[in-house]
């Protein structure tokens, strides 16, 4: 960000301020592509949980002016993120919600770019996938989310979770330093594998959606596909076998029983299951009733130490593409 | 069905009165577990694309009792479902939404089953994948959720669904015919592959989930992830290459342009890409501003046969299960 801008948290709050003063607030379109998207799932989530006037919805961008959602107008506030404010639909997308009336929010590290000359408010963030600190996305949206939450509703449970969350770049920083020799095992034991399934329940799916897309099928071109804990058991269950790789996400909030079922079960029948668990990430230093909130953030910046060790072990730089970058497309 | 009972007709009738009487509807929760939540999916689309006063909400049966979302009460209808009214899971939700003062509406098979006596109203569907009739469930959720957006909003255009969706069944059975030679094609071509990706978007997404998940890794054991069309450009594009299979339904409605891209794309980098046409099944009889909404009826019977010559040339039966109905989990 450049000096003359002003702070990440200084966006936020007038950010914050402009959906407070809206005169009415009934939806929250969070909107975005790939792993931007995958960013919004657990705001999508939290909105439900929490929000009793405000309604949430989750959407890819192009689908998202496709879609045209017919409750779309003043009383909608879009949230769209793009890292370097340049994806084309992400942008289409802010246009189009503004021209509705919506008040237009987006998050990107792109001072200038066509998504933030699109959006009415824009926040800037930094992007350092191995960490997690309170100027990347996952912060701000969160910022955002339950600054609008508490704002508007008086939520009370937003400002503890805002509170949970200050705290994270410090416990993430622990998990990554006491999980190296797994993330190390991991990447020697799956190298050579084809196919790397994720699972995952609640707030945490994003993240588990966002390592089977971003890293495996983008970075790595292995096979994936992000499953939900609680759809397992409906059909992709049966494609369980002793030598399928399942990387899983236990989250110790209100989807835990969920998430212990389906790791139960994978665990009886391949030898493959890694887990990874709030509990052992340090996550239960956070109260229970909170946690479901912040293990997003936790997750995504393990799982991305999984993928650089992967990549390593793999021969195959988590930067290379084939298409993107290469080609028009 | 048993004699003694009232009709598929007569029973949607009552559930749609149950709604219209209501004091007020702001939410409609679609709850089931996977192929009946991919059922649902449409269903959540034409309530976002159609419902001013009610947001629809399509959600895992379990993930929807943990998330227990803050709006539902007593202006909230749950749509579930279950062919054999036994999913437990299902069966909890149903419970769960009813204690909260949902008004609760089941589709299922299971005359006197669990979900049955749990829900408020129930109404009984028949299981024939292979064609499509109007008491099938995807003709009864048509006829819930378009009914109650036309009696509690007054929405014209879900009168003209209904009367696009009481046209499929004749369609239905011309499409299949007219796709045999095609049908028999794919199933010659991917009896050897052990990845089939599958890609949609819009309301054809769901009839994508449930091929891969439902059909592919359940019925064939084969790896296999559903890809929104949309979101194919942002990560799972780079697993694209000559030899890896993609299955795309190309919608001729409102998200036309995002399938096209992804079906150019693919096509360009991979040898292996059966598109199921919407216009090619004869869809261009709908009116353009209708056909979105019932495409997904015709997709869904045509991929089941698509299913089931694959698992002939396969050898493995649709039937064979090796931990459903096989084991306690």
């Amino acid at each position: 960000m450049p000096e003359n801008r002003v702070s990440t948290e200084q966006l936020v709050i007038e950010a914050v301020a402009a959906a407070k003063t809206r005169e009415s607030v009934t939806d929250i379109y969070f909107v975005a592509c790939g792993g931007s998207y995958a960013l919004m799932l657990p705001n999508q989530y939290a909105v439900d949980r929490l929000g009793k006037g405000i309604t949430g919805h989750a959407l890819n961008a192009a689908e998202f002016k496709a879609r045209s959602p017919a409750r779309l107008g003043k009383s909608s506030i879009v949230i769209l993120c793009s890292l370097s404010g340049t994806t084309p639909e992400t942008v289409e997308a802010a246009k189009f919600a503004r021209a509705a009336g919506a008040l237009t929010i987006s998050l990107t590290s792109g001072v200038g770019s066509p998504l933030d000359e699109a959006s009415e408010h824009s926040v800037f963030y930094k992007h350092e996938p191995l960490t997690f600190k309170l100027d990347h996305a996952g912060a701000v949206l969160a910022q955002l989310t339950f600054g609008i939450l508490a704002q508007r509703e008086g939520s009370k449970e937003s400002l503890e979770i805002l509170a949970a969350v200050s705290r994270m770049p410090e416990l993430v920083d622990k998990a990554v330093a006491s999980h190296s020799a797994r993330i190390r095992e991991f990447g020697e034991a799956r190298r050579r594998e084809t196919v790397v399934y994720t699972m995952a329940s609640g707030s945490n799916f994003g993240a588990a959606y966002s390592y089977s897309i971003c890293i495996l099928q983008e970075m790595q071109w292995m096979h994936s596909a992000a499953i939900h804990a609680g759809e397992y058991f409906h059909g992709p269950f049966e494609i369980t076998d002793s030598d399928v790789p399942f990387l899983v996400l236990r989250s110790i909030g209100t989807t835990k029983e969920v998430d212990d079922r389906a790791i139960t079960f994978a665990k009886r029948f391949s030898t493959k299951v890694t887990v990874l668990d709030a509990e052992e990430l340090g996550l239960g230093v956070i109260k229970p009733e909170i946690v479901e909130y912040v293990e997003h953030l936790m997750f995504s910046a393990v799982l991305r130490n999984y993928a650089q060790r992967l990549s390593f072990t793999r021969g195959h730089p988590l930067t290379v593409r084939r298409y993107m970058w290469q080609i028009e497309y």
